[in-house]
C-alpha cells in the first residue's frame, strides 16, 4: 500500500468506562470550536460519512443517524394521536426535528439547545439533518431544557429528549427526577415524553437510573430498543412515559391501532409499525436489571 | 489518579473498513499461541471479562456473549420440530453447543472446528463456554467444515455455522455457494442451517453475498436480526434456511408454534418467543439492500 494513502489522523472517543475506546480514521478535519459549554469537532470520514462529536463523544455519523432519529421520534409520535406540538430538548443538529417533522399533524416545534453554535455548526456542516430548522413551523431557543420548561406554561403533545449522555458536559441535569416530573407537567392529557436512556453495555447504572426515574414521574412508562451503530455497542435505549387522559386505559406502547399505522410517514428507513412492536421486546437480561 | 492504576495494555481490533478500530484496555494477557491456522489471543478486560481473539479480531467477551450464541442457536431449533441432531461449524470456544445442548430433545451434538488449539485454549481458559465440550452427548471433530461434510454422508436436523468472518483466517471458504448447497444436502427434510452473516456497518456486502447464497441454496431463506455488542457496530445479522419437507407449506419463521414455545428452555438470558419474532422485523434499510 502507499504509505501516504491512509490519513495519519485519528479521532479518538473514550467510552464510558474508560477502559474501552473508539478510533476513527479522520479523512478531513471540517470543524472544530471550543464554546462556553463544550468543544464541538466535526469532521469526514470514509466509512461513516460526516461526524460530529461534542467533548470528544460521537453525536451524530452521517451515514448511520437515521436510525436513533428514526426511532427517538416516530416510536413517541405514532403512540400520541395526532401530535400537534413537539418540543425537542437538546438535539442541536436537527435530526429529530427533521423526523418530527415528517408527521402531517405537527403545527410546531420547538428545539431548545443550550448551545447556539452546536446549531449554527450544524446549519453550516451537517445540512442533512440541519434543513428541517428552516421549516417555518420550527422555532429554535437557546436556553437550558429545564429554565425553558421553569419559564414557560406551554404544554405539548409530545417532548423528545435528545441530549448528550449524563457523564459528559452539560447532560447531566436532564437525567434528574426533577427534570422529568417537569415535562410530565407540561404534557397534554394522551401526551408523551421519549428520553435516549443510553446503552446497557457502557451505561447500565446511568440507563437503569434514568428509565427507573422516567417510570416514577409518569403513571405509565415503558422501554424500547434500537440498533444504533454510532454509539457505543449499538445497543440503544429509550424510555418512554405517558400522561394518561381522564378515565383513559392505559395505552399500549406495543400495538399501533390501524390508524395509527396509516400515519407512518413515507420513506422512512429503519422505522416501521413491525419494528415499533419488536422495539419493546426487552430480553430477559435486561428487564430483569431494570426491575 | 494514580498513575499505575491502569493498565499501559491495549488490544487493539482492525475493523473491517480498515479505517475504524476498537480499543480494549488489557487487565491480564492470559493466553497467546500461533498455530498453524491462526493467531489465538485470551485476555482479561474489566469491562468485558475475558476475551478470545483470533488473528486480531474479537470472537468472544465471557460478558456479552450469551446474546450471540442464544441466537445464533435457539432461532433454528426453536424452528426445528424436536431436534436430535446438530451440527456446529466453527464455534470452537463452545458456546453455540452450550446453547443447543440446552434443547432436551438433543441427542447428539457434532463440533467441527479446524483448529484443535482453539478447543484446548477455551477448554483451559474459557470454561463458561467450553463446559457444554465435555458433555457424553457432544463429539469433537477437528478437520475443515468442508472436508467434513464430503466425507460423511450423515445427515442433521440442525447445521450451525458460527465461523469467522470471511475476509479473516480461515473463515472464507465457509461462505460459499457450494458450502452452503452441501449444508443444504446434510439436512433432513424439515431441518435448517443457519450462518452468521456479518453486520450492515462494516461488512455489508459479505452480509448481502452470504445471504443471497443461502436464498440461492435454500427453498425457503429468511435473515433475522439481534443485539452482539461484542462485535463491530452491535449489530448483528443471521442468514437460515430451510430444507422443506414433501408436501409441506413454507414454515413461519416469523411465528413460533403454543407448542415450540413451551419448549423453550427455561433461563435463557436473550431469547424469548417474543424476542425470536422481533429478530425477524428487518428495517427498509436493510431489507432493501439485500433485495
Amino acid at each position: 500500500m502507499n504509505r501516504n494513502e491512509k490519513s495519519p489522523f485519528c479521532f479518538r472517543e473514550v467510552y464510558q468506562d474508560q477502559r474501552s475506546f473508539l478510533e476513527l480514521e479522520v479523512s478531513r478535519w471540517v470543524y472544530s470550536r471550543e464554546t462556553s459549554f463544550q468543544k464541538i469537532d466535526i469532521f469526514d470520514t470514509v466509512s461513516h460519512g460526516r461526524v460530529l462529536a461534542l467533548d470528544g463523544i460521537v453525536q451524530t455519523m452521517e451515514r448511520w443517524e437515521f436510525m436513533y432519529h428514526e426511532m427517538i421520534a416516530h416510536v413517541p409520535l405514532q403512540i400520541c394521536e395526532r401530535p400537534k406540538h413537539v418540543l425537542v430538548i437538546g438535539g442541536g443538529d436537527g435530526g429529530t426535528i427533521r423526523e418530527a417533522l415528517k408527521h402531517p399533524s405537527v403545527e410546531s416545534a420547538v428545539l431548545c439547545e443550550i448551545d447556539r453554535d452546536v446549531v449554527e455548526a450544524a446549519k453550516t456542516y451537517l445540512p442533512t439533518l440541519s434543513h428541517a430548522l428552516s421549516d417555518p413551523r420550527v422555532s429554535c431557543v437557546f436556553e437550558d431544557g429545564v429554565a425553558y420548561l421553569k419559564g414557560s406554561s406551554q404544554t405539548w403533545d409530545a417532548i423528545l429528549i435528545d441530549s448528550t449522555d449524563p457523564t459528559a458536559g452539560e447532560g447531566g441535569h436532564l437525567f434528574t427526577d426533577a427534570f422529568y416530573a417537569l415535562c410530565r407537567d407540561r404534557l397534554v392529557p394522551g401526551g408523551v415524553c421519549v428520553a435516549q436512556t443510553e446503552n446497557p453495555i457502557y451505561d447500565r447504572e446511568w440507563m437503569r437510573t434514568a428509565y427507573r426515574r422516567i417510570a416514577a414521574a409518569f403513571p405509565t412508562a415503558g422501554i424500547y430498543l434500537g440498533f444504533s451503530p454510532q454509539y457505543p455497542s449499538g445497543f440503544w435505549t429509550y424510555s418512554i412515559g405517558y400522561r394518561s387522559q381522564d378515565g383513559q386505559n392505559k395505552p399500549d406502547f406495543y400495538q399501533l391501532s390501524p390508524e395509527a399505522v396509516r400515519r407512518i410517514p413515507p420513506h422512512l428507513r429503519y422505522y416501521t409499525s413491525d419494528i415499533h412492536s419488536a422495539a419493546f421486546q426487552i430480553p430477559p437480561f435486561l428487564s430483569d436489571y431494570l426491575a
